[in-house]
């Protein structure tokens, strides 16, 4: 047990220091509040799967990212690589849920990409999904609890919403029909935003002629405004389908914040109809901070009958790393609000007392964690702990019952009752904001 | 993309379904805020680890359990095994932290033990510790910590509290000084609650002779009353901390739920110095509750000064099937308040405004699912879904811009304008309950 070892974190994965752990946990408390607001339920689902759970989902690429291994039993298994694939699990597992399942989960997930700027291995994702319904209304709903959880947060952002059922229409429309060279295609237009249309004529280049596919491009591009009659044809439930989502979305007051845009991919294998991203208007760089679209194909997988599913997912990393850069994260107090000093060894007790009903009214507070600490030392300590108040504690306290109580916001400090302290700081901090 | 996997999860794993993952979510929260009420400031760290981090810490049988692999980059990497380790790591890897450093941290974590009743592979931990003071006083305000959570949940316990250097005192007074022996002997005597003393005599027993062990667990067993002289001096200073941490429990208002019992082992190789174990006085078959002790000497492993620790662990799963158990769990409601059921496509718009509104005075609300369900569906719905409230929404409703306001608890149904509804719905809530 003598062995030292150097302390490090694995790359792309990290530690949350208290101020910035304590702002992660306000922004998905507020998440986790919009979510409940419209009605989705909290589930959770193990960060360890088997893994033939996981695979066939995400794609050749997806799959490549899976943290597996054999565990002691020698089963193979992997870390979720998402919350979505765990809730097809769980809908065809658990046979006696409410049908429609309307769930949102916040839960860590894994993926062993290369860790770049804005990109980890380890990281948050908030989604709220709705399993067993078909309808455009389930759509908008998931989309406006994102929105209401994005407008809680106070950022201004635009939903692009598209359709794989277009896509697929103009796919096949240029020859293009083979599932897996769609579903590459798909892949390589969900890169536009990333890589511009000329990085995804490259990539479709590998799979089809150049001259297909400019052409596929060319389309794709001006869809969202028309469509051609042999595509209308393929896409007309399609295009009535994105319509009844707009449609809701505007009923519910975000009209000003979608954009119906048909080069819309997504990068994953499993959806099948309405996608979605999101981008900040004060922000656009950050990338997508909200996305997800339909998958009506994934419980399938497991067995079950067909459901109809749909989901969203909010990217904390982002979203996180956007709001501090556009200085619409609040000031979260981490820390107690009153630290209380005992000056000499025959204070304690009664700064003990102190704390004791400090925290019976609610106050955040504690005793110095070192009791023969100098009033200095006591002082300095409640600053670095940004501390509003040092409850000073000495033998003349102690005789006459007070607090020589600082506020170390205001630089003032003044003798208070025993009887008078909760008052007086409950007063304090109303009036200090 | 067609093969079938059956659904099912890791033996020793499970999914928290809504109502359930809601009353953890409750218990979580109220922990949260009573650590926070005593000072502690939140932190997280990655549930992957470097091996060599979490190595030469838990003692043999516990390095066993550590699920542990090959990276992608072949780094051996494995998932945390508790809290305590990576804080460790955080606190020799930060240097700028503020010290004493005085953290929370809720989280998951993962043993490949064989599971049984109430014993699982993956489980949450929350812990509170102070990093940085060898003061009995830090002792005391995690414990304490710790009891204002418990009794913030409601049930009546006791704390154990003992001390590693009484044990140990006693161990080198019966000539047992070899170190690996005495950590075996520790984690021998830590099972007395759950195998009885007896079958600590038969581990003892393959240590040392049967004599030898026979009077260990008789000088153990009235530790607590009286020490004898040799190990008395041995112990003092060691009595002393226990004296001090017992007194401010005292002053706390914890007299009542505090006990010393010098048999308190724990099983962890890391605690130098108090232990402590909890119980519930109504139903102490579950076992300890909440747990934890001082580790001095952990954070010398990552090369850095020996920084002084004491920390608490409280155990969910045992804790929340406790709270069940005593029937103090309370109902904690999933799902919307309002379930606004249109009847007929033209009353969509109208009813996806009803939410609307309702959302925007923070009433937690959804349209169905499906648009086209009958009235008879989405009121089946409505009171699956637990809902207090069906808003039913057709022609007559749109034109005269009211709802049919259905209270399903009190089964009553009346017609409520568009600008009363808000009001309407928050006094049935206050008055029902």
């Amino acid at each position: 047990m003598t062995r030292t070892v150097e302390p490090r974190v694995l790359k792309g994965f990290r530690d949350f220091l208290p101020e910035e752990e304590a702002q992660r946990s306000f922004l998905l408390r507020k998440i986790a509040e919009s979510f409940e607001l419209c009605g989705f339920v909290p589930l959770q689902t193990p960060a360890l799967e088997y893994h033939d759970i996981l695979t066939g989902k995400y794609g050749e690429e997806g799959e490549k990212l899976l943290y597996c291994f054999k565990d002691h039993g020698n089963r193979t298994v992997a870390l979720r690589y998402d919350l979505t694939v765990p809730l097809a699990r769980v809908v065809a597992q658990h046979r006696d849920l409410p049908r429609p399942f309307k769930r949102y989960q916040i839960g860590t997930v894994w993926r062993a990409e290369k860790p770049a700027h804005g990109r980890f291995r380890e990281f948050v994702q908030c989604d709220a999904d709705i399993v067993g319904s078909s309808s455009p209304i389930a759509d908008a709903e998931c989309i406006a609890a994102g929105m209401i959880a994005l407008e809680a947060l106070g950022v201004d952002f635009e939903v692009r919403i598209g359709h794989r059922g277009v896509l697929n229409a103009v796919l096949e429309a240029h020859g293009i029909s083979d599932i897996g060279v769609q579903l590459a295609a798909l892949r390589a237009i969900d890169k536009a935003e990333k890589i511009g249309w000329e990085g995804v004529l490259r990539l479709l280049s590998d799979l089809v002629s150049v001259e297909k596919a400019e052409a596929v491009i060319a389309r794709i591009r001006q869809a969202s405004e028309d469509l051609a009659q042999k595509e209308r044809v393929a896409a007309e439930g399609v295009v009535r389908h994105v319509k009844s989502v707009v449609e809701a979305l505007e009923v519910y007051g975000f009209g000003n914040r979608i954009r119906v845009d048909f080069s819309i991919a997504r990068g994953l294998d499993y959806y099948t109809g309405t996608v979605f991203e999101t981008f900040l208007r004060d922000l656009p760089s950050v990338g997508s901070v909200m996305s997800g679209g339909r998958y009506d194909a994934l419980t399938k997988l497991f067995g079950e009958e067909d459901w109809p599913a749909v989901g969203l997912s909010i990217g904390v990393d982002r979203l996180l790393s956007a709001l501090r850069e556009l200085g619409l994260l609040p000031n979260v107090l981490t820390g107690p609000l009153v630290i209380v000093c005992p000056v000499g060894a025959d204070s304690v007790a009664f700064a003990l007392a102190v704390v004791a009903l400090l925290r019976k009214a609610s106050i955040a507070s504690e005793i110095v964690p070192d009791e023969s600490w100098r009033l200095k030392k006591a002082l300095q300590y409640a600053s670095r702990r940004k501390a509003r108040f040092a409850a000073i504690v000495g033998t003349e306290e102690v005789q006459a019952k007070t607090v020589a109580l600082k506020d170390l916001l205001l630089g003032e400090q003044k003798s208070v009752g025993l009887g008078e302290i909760v008052l007086e700081i409950q007063r304090a901090v109303v009036q200090g904001g």
